[in-house]
C-alpha cells in the first residue's frame, strides 16, 4: 500500500513558491473560523517512518497557523499508561477542546505497530488492539472530531539516503538517533507491521492518508493541502457518514420488567442490620488493604431513582474506609472545559489510582437515563452510548480496575413517602426540588430507560447489582455485601 | 498548647440534640450562599492524633451539607510528590474551586510533622518547610480562600482508651491499624513535632483551632460550629488582614534602565548565523538527551514586547528537539476552571515531567506586565505576585527543574518596522491587531513594568536572560546558547 508514496513525488521550486503562500493563508483563515465556531476539535495524527518528516510537519503547521490554538503532543509506543490506567488514558488527557487543533506525533497507533514490529505481537492481539482503536475513533468522530491521519513514508533507499546525509554533516549529525538507525536496519519488519495496522483502520470516519516524505516541499504542501481541504469540507457542514447504532430493545409485551419483578417487601431487623453492617464493613476495610488490592483501582457506580438512598449508602461504604483510600465523585453540571470534550472525558479524568476507590454518585449512565428521558441529546447519541460505555468499562477491567455498579431501585409509593418526609426536615429540604416531582411524573419513561440500560450494559465483566431499597437498611447491607464480594481475591 | 483540649470536653446528650440540628441547618444554608456567590473557596484541613476523629469529621460534614459541592481528599505524609514535581504539587491539583468546599484529611502539614516525629528532620529543615507553608497559605488567603485548620486532639490516655475499645470489639477491631498503634506507642514524639509545626503556622489569615476529640458529639458540634462561624463572618464580608506586600522600587532618577542600556545595534552575518545556530541546536539536542537531563524537567519562559520574535525563536528550539521532548504552552485567556482557582494554578497544571521541556509562550509574568499596566488587577495583587512568583520558581528549582527565562527586548523603531511588515504579509496579519498598536502607545509603562519585574524576579536560581532582538538572527543564537548552557551538567 505504500508503493504510491514511493513514486518520487517532487515539486518544482516555482510551483511550491506559488502555491504554498495561498495554502498557508487559507489555513490561517480556516483556523480562525474553526476557533470562532468552536463546534468541533481537529485531531491530526502524524505517523510514518523515521526521517519521513512527522516532527517537521508538526513544526510547519505550527509556523503556518496561529500556534496558540494548536496543541502538539508526541507519544512513543514504548511508554504505556500509568499503572491502573487503560492504554488510551494518555490520549484522552491530551485531546484538543472544540475549536482547537491537536497534533499528535505518534498516537494510539505507535504501540501496536511497534509491538508488532519489534516484540512479536501476534495476530489476535493486534486485531484486538485495532478493534479498540476503531471504536475509539468512531466515538471521536460521532462526538464531532475531525480526524486526519497522516503517514509520512520513505522507501528504504530514501531513508538510507536521508539518514546518511544527516549523519555526514557535522551540524546535523545529532539529528540521527539510535532508534532511527534501528528502524532503518529492520525497515521491512516495521513497514509490514505498519501496513497491517493502516489497512485495518482506514475507515469512513477516519481514513489514512499516505504522503511521500522524500521531498520536503512536496511533503509540506501535501499535508497542508489535505488539512485545508478537510477543514473546508467540514466547516461547510460535510460530515462523514458513520454506521448507525442498533436501536434499543423493544419493551417486553407483558409489561413485567426487571424493576417490577424485584421483591421490595423484604426487611431485616435492627439487630441483624447492626451485625451484618459491621461484618461487611469489616470485610470491605480488610480487603481494600490487602496486598492484591494495592495494585488495583476500584470504580464504584451508584445510580438510582431519586430518594433511593444513594448518599446514605455511600456513607456506609466510606465509613469503612480511611479517607485516603477513596474519593466520592458527585456528577454535577459539566464545566466549560468538559463541555468542549467528548462526553466520557469528564469521567476519564476521575479514574482512581491503584489501591484507591472512586465512588461515582451518578455517572456516565446519565446519558442513557436522564439525558435520554429528558430529550437532552439526540437519539443517535444516547443509542451509541451503550456501546461506548461497555467499551469504556471493558478498558477499565482489562487494565485491572474493579468495576462495581449499583442500581438502587425503589417503589413509587416509598419514593412518595420519602419525598414528603424530606419536605418536613429542615436539612433535607435541599434534597427535594420541583425537578424531583417532575421526574416522578415521568416514572414509566425512566423505568424503560433503566431496563434498557441494564439489558445493554450489564456485562459479564461489569454486571449491574440491582438492589431494592424500600428498606434502606437491607439495601445498605446488600450493597456492602456485594462490594465486599467484588473486592475478594 | 494541647492542654486545653485535654480538659475532658463533653456535651450532655440533650444539649447536642438541641443544638446540632440548628447548626446543621445553618451550615447547609451557608453552603448554598457560598455556592451561589462563588467568590471564594473554603479549605478545611483536618489533622490530629490517630483516633481523634479527622475522618469522622470529614464524613460528618459531608452528611450535614450537600456532598456534591464538597471535595474530600486525604493525604499522607509518606507519599510525596511525583518525580520532578514540587511537594505542594499534589495540593494544587486538589484545590477546591470558588464556591466549593475542600476537606483535606492530612495536608501539607503531614509530611513535616511525620518527618520531624519519625525521621529526625532537623530544626532548619523544619523551619524551611514551615516557611514555605506560610507563604502558600498567605497566597491562598490573598487569593480569597477561607482556610480553616482543625487539629483533633486526644491525650495519650484517651488515645489508649479509644484504641483499646475499638480493638476489643470484633466488629470494630479492623479499624485499628498498625500506624495507629505505632503513633500511640510514640505519642510524645508525635505530639512534640506537631506542636512545633502548629505554633509556627498559626497566622492571622489561617489560625489553627484545636478540638478535643475524646467525645464524638462535642467534636462534631465544635467543628461544625467553627465552620459555621467562619462562613458567616466571611459571607458577611469580613476578611482577615494580611501583611501588605512591599511596593515596587522607585524608577531610577536618570531614566536609564536595563532595557535602554542594552546594545541593540549588534549584528551577525548569515554565515556565522548558520554555523552558530547549528552548533547550539546540536548542543541543546544532545544535552536534552543526556543521562542527567532524563531526570530533570525543563521550564523555559518567553516574555517580550510584541513583535520581538517569541514565536520564531521558540521554533528554533523546538526544531532541535524530538516532538516527544517538548511542549509549547501558549498562555491564552483562562478557562472557567482556571478562573475559579488561584492565579498560578493554570501554570502548575502544565509543569513538565522529568526529561521533558515545557516552553511557555508568555507566562505567569503576565500578572506583573500586561495585567499591571492595563489595570486588570488591583495594585496589591500584582505587588504580591513578585514574591509568589519567586516562591513558585524556587520550588521548581528545589525539586530539580531547570528554569530558564528570556526577555526579548526590542527598540520602538524596530517594532514599528515589524508591525508595518506584518500588515503587508497575508499570513502575518493575524499577528497584528489594534491591541498591538494600543500596547505600543503604552511603551513607557511597559518599560517600567519590565524593569521592576527583572529587578524583583531575576534571582540567583532563576535569572532573566535579557536579549536584544533588533536582529532576530543574533537573538536566536543568543537564546540557544543560553539554553544550551543552562542544560549543561
Amino acid at each position: 500500500m505504500f508503493e504510491v508514496a514511493e513514486a518520487g513525488h517532487k515539486l518544482r521550486a516555482s510551483v511550491y513558491k506559488r502555491r504554498a503562500p495561498r495554502v498557508r493563508e487559507r489555513l490561517l483563515e480556516l483556523q480562525y473560523q474553526l476557533l470562532g465556531k468552536a463546534q468541533f476539535p481537529v485531531l491530526i495524527l502524524a505517523h510514518g517512518v523515521e526521517g519521513g518528516g512527522r516532527s517537521e510537519t508538526a513544526n510547519l503547521l505550527n509556523a503556518w497557523m496561529d500556534p496558540r490554538h494548536i496543541r502538539t503532543h508526541a507519544f512513543g509506543g514504548d511508554e504505556g499508561a500509568p499503572p491502573g490506567k487503560p492504554a488510551l488514558w494518555r490520549f484522552w488527557q491530551a485531546l484538543p477542546p472544540k475549536g482547537h487543533i491537536g497534533i499528535f506525533v505518534g498516537s494510539w497507533y505507535s504501540e501496536p505497530i511497534e509491538r508488532r514490529a519489534w516484540h512479536g505481537m501476534d495476530d489476535d492481539a493486534l486485531e484486538r488492539s485495532l478493534e479498540r482503536i476503531r471504536h475509539f475513533e468512531r466515538m471521536l468522530a460521532a462526538e464531532g472530531a475531525l480526524i486526519l491521519k497522516l503517514w509520512f513514508h520513505l522507501s528504504r533507499k530514501a531513508q538510507d539516503a536521508r539518514l546518511d546525509a544527516l549523519a555526514s554533516d557535522k551540524a546535523t549529525a545529532w539529528r540521527v538517533t539510535r532508534e532511527q538507525r534501528h528502524q532503518n536496519r529492520h525497515y521491512k519488519r516495521f513497514i509490514t507491521a505498519a501496513e497491517a495496522a493502516l489497512r485495518e483502520t482506514s475507515t469512513a470516519e477516519a481514513p489514512w492518508e499516505i504522503i511521500d516524505g522524500s521531498d520536503d516541499e512536496y511533503r509540506n504542501l501535501a499535508a497542508a493541502t489535505l488539512l485545508r481541504d478537510a477543514l473546508e469540507a467540514r466547516l461547510a457542514g460535510k460530515r462523514p457518514r458513520t454506521a448507525p447504532p442498533p436501536p434499543p430493545p423493544a419493551p417486553p409485551i407483558d409489561r413485567r420488567t426487571l424493576l417490577t419483578s424485584l421483591d421490595y417487601s423484604r426487611r431485616i431487623d435492627d439487630e441483624t442490620y447492626d451485625a451484618k453492617l459491621a461484618k461487611y464493613q469489616g470485610q470491605v476495610a480488610r480487603r481494600m488493604r490487602s496486598r492484591a488490592s494495592a495494585k488495583r483501582p476500584v470504580v464504584v457506580v451508584f445510580e438510582g431513582m431519586d430518594a433511593a438512598g444513594k448518599g446514605s449508602t455511600i456513607r456506609r461504604i466510606t465509613g469503612a474506609l480511611d479517607a485516603r483510600q477513596y474519593r466520592v465523585v458527585p456528577v454535577a453540571a459539566p464545566t466549560d472545559e468538559e463541555l468542549a470534550q467528548p462526553y466520557l472525558w469528564r469521567f476519564w479524568r476521575h479514574l482512581p489510582a491503584p489501591g484507591r476507590m472512586a465512588i461515582f454518585d451518578r455517572s456516565w449512565y446519565g446519558r442513557v437515563l436522564v439525558e435520554r428521558v429528558e430529550g437532552l441529546v439526540a437519539e443517535a447519541d444516547w443509542m451509541r452510548a451503550y456501546h461506548e460505555i461497555n467499551d469504556f468499562e471493558d478498558q477499565l477491567v482489562q487494565c485491572g480496575v474493579r468495576v462495581v455498579k449499583f442500581w438502587l431501585a425503589i417503589t413509587p409509593a416509598e419514593q412518595l413517602r420519602r419525598f414528603r418526609a424530606r419536605e418536613k426536615t429542615p436539612w433535607k429540604r435541599y434534597k427535594i426540588t420541583p425537578e424531583d416531582w417532575r421526574n416522578r411524573r415521568k416514572w414509566p419513561a425512566y423505568e424503560r430507560a433503566v431496563n434498557d440500560m441494564i439489558e445493554r450494559t450489564s456485562t459479564e465483566i461489569a454486571p449491574w447489582h440491582v438492589v431494592a431499597t424500600d428498606q434502606k437498611k437491607l439495601a445498605r447491607v446488600e450493597v456492602l455485601k456485594a462490594l465486599a464480594h467484588a473486592l475478594k481475591g
